[in-house]
């Protein structure tokens, strides 16, 4: 099973004609994530062919306007849709606030939508949600902006390792749930009362496709942390390196150095996005892929798909075009 | 001098991949007036070729999120762009605290713009801005909504009435500085120190090009108060005439309904917006002209030439697609 990463808005700090404001889905088969949620993000998704009734979580990296303005208007038009099924948005402390002082004063209309809201503190980690998460599954790991901000990993569950069938039935383990049992990692009972374990029996554990999605932020080791093993890192890249200093003074990175957090966190491929009006996103990536081969320019509206086995060569990365 | 009323999105609730939310611009040459921000405005106005910088004041009817959540966005593109010049931004109470929260959790950003906010409260009246308007002049008054909800008037500065040269030469008034004193409708003090006053030298104050919006409300009297004469009335129209009741259940009118409204008010055309996804504005206009026959449906992009006169023959009633 493959995830594709669809940038919905590749601008950075206001929409342009060209660019959306920041925001990118991740889609699962049967559901999706969005990651930042900038002005116009509802119509992009739709126009990529996503359903906003299928869509599982938000979440924000921080609330500077251009990755959380287009937030407001989604929750308005998913109440409008009369939505029942949960809705996670996690983001940093005062995600609530500001969504509770947007519904005073109507500009929200949530009215019965079902928001779960999560403030994220501290260092992050997995994010929990008992109501079901879907398919997906999220991590939250702090990066280092002008304020309070957090990438995500957005993974399928990993899934079991494979069952070396023959061996298991020698060890005496019989055809049916018990089989089932031991191939999900759990030590079985059988007949006679001996116990017969996974080791050796089962593979490891294949880690389901993950995309790791790293905006607003100064190249950090947070960054990396984040990255680690990812199939896809998604990270800003707001100016080319020679403006390297200019972006450190605004809180962001170079493409370049894009490529040396992709790099040193061994992950597979890596999509820049966040581009600054000013700037050409294929000159940008051009820079980079001297440090990490592996690294497109995202385009508005064009799918990424995410195969999974992080740290296998790269060459399941291809692009498409969404009708 | 004509005004240039230009749709910029004319959805009801939330936009659509067709329809923008409620967002409608009054240019004038050398500036220009938006009446609602929906969300996604700022790129429609660039589309249909309004020079930001140019934009005099933002008009919000209401706070509700369909006519309010383009504003962050658009300020926050105003900011980064360095905009020095005051912006007028008028609307009901609540518009200052919810601008101060966005700005105070990062999300708007508007550094050191010089918003100049002006809450409505009570009757409306005219918008009065001590720093210069431009060349447009502002009116509000209140509607019949849900929430706090005021329409606007939006028009051209009146014109000197004729003046009768030959009269006024008979009369006793030179050529030169006085005659213009006479145009502007002041008495002159002539040579021998006889007082001449423009009555009977020079015609009635010609009334600049006037738009009224009046967005979102049931029928009311103060509607057609505000549309009172004027060369060109924006009205809502969320539901054809069938769906009346259910467009009231929910504070706003039929298209049926804001014909009555023009026609009582003696509005010389009549431009029928914020549909709800489920009508044909096309249909709705239909209705409506069977009351006032000068009616049209707003479409996106398409812009509408006002010729000032209010009262008189609707043949100057054009549309033209921007390019």
């Amino acid at each position: 099973m493959q995830l594709r990463a669809i940038p919905l808005g590749t601008s950075a700090g206001r929409p342009t004609l060209f660019r959306g404001a920041s925001a990118l889905a991740v889609a699962a088969p049967g559901g999706w994530a969005l990651c930042d949620c900038g002005e116009g993000a509802q119509l992009a998704a739709q126009r990529a062919g996503l359903s906003l009734s299928r869509l599982d979580a938000v979440l924000i990296t921080h609330l500077h306007g251009d990755h959380f303005n287009g937030l407001p208007g989604l929750l308005g038009t998913l109440g409008l849709e009369g939505r029942e099924r949960p809705l996670l948005v996690a983001g940093p402390r005062g995600l609530r606030a500001l969504l509770e002082a947007l519904e005073r004063h109507g500009a929200l209309g949530t009215g019965a939508l079902p928001l779960r809201i999560l403030e994220l503190t501290g260092p992050g980690g997995e994010i929990e949600w008992p109501e079901g998460l879907g398919l997906l599954r999220y991590q939250a790991r702090p990066l280092a902006h002008r304020v309070p901000t957090y990438g995500f990993r957005v993974a399928l569950q990993d899934r079991p390792g494979t069952l070396n069938l023959e061996a298991a039935l020698a060890a005496g383990v019989p055809r049916g749930p018990l089989l089932s049992e031991l191939k999900a990692g759990r030590a079985v009972r059988i007949e006679g009362g001996r116990t017969v374990t996974p080791a050796g029996l089962v593979g490891p554990t294949r880690p389901g496709a993950c995309v790791a999605y790293a905006l607003d932020t100064v190249p950090c080791a947070s960054a990396v942390e984040l990255a680690r093993g990812a199939d896809l890192l998604v990270h800003e890249s707001t100016y080319e390196h020679a403006r390297a200093a200019l972006a450190h003074e605004r809180g962001h990175s170079s493409g370049v150095e894009a490529a040396r957090i992709a790099a040193e966190a061994g992950a597979r491929s890596l999509l820049l996005t966040h581009f600054s009006p000013s700037v050409d996103g294929e000159f940008v990536a051009d820079e980079a892929r001297a440090i990490h081969p592996e690294t497109i320019a995202a385009r508005d509206g064009v799918a990424v798909e995410v195969a999974g086995g992080g740290g296998t060569p790269a060459d399941s990365l291809e692009t498409s075009t969404l009708t």
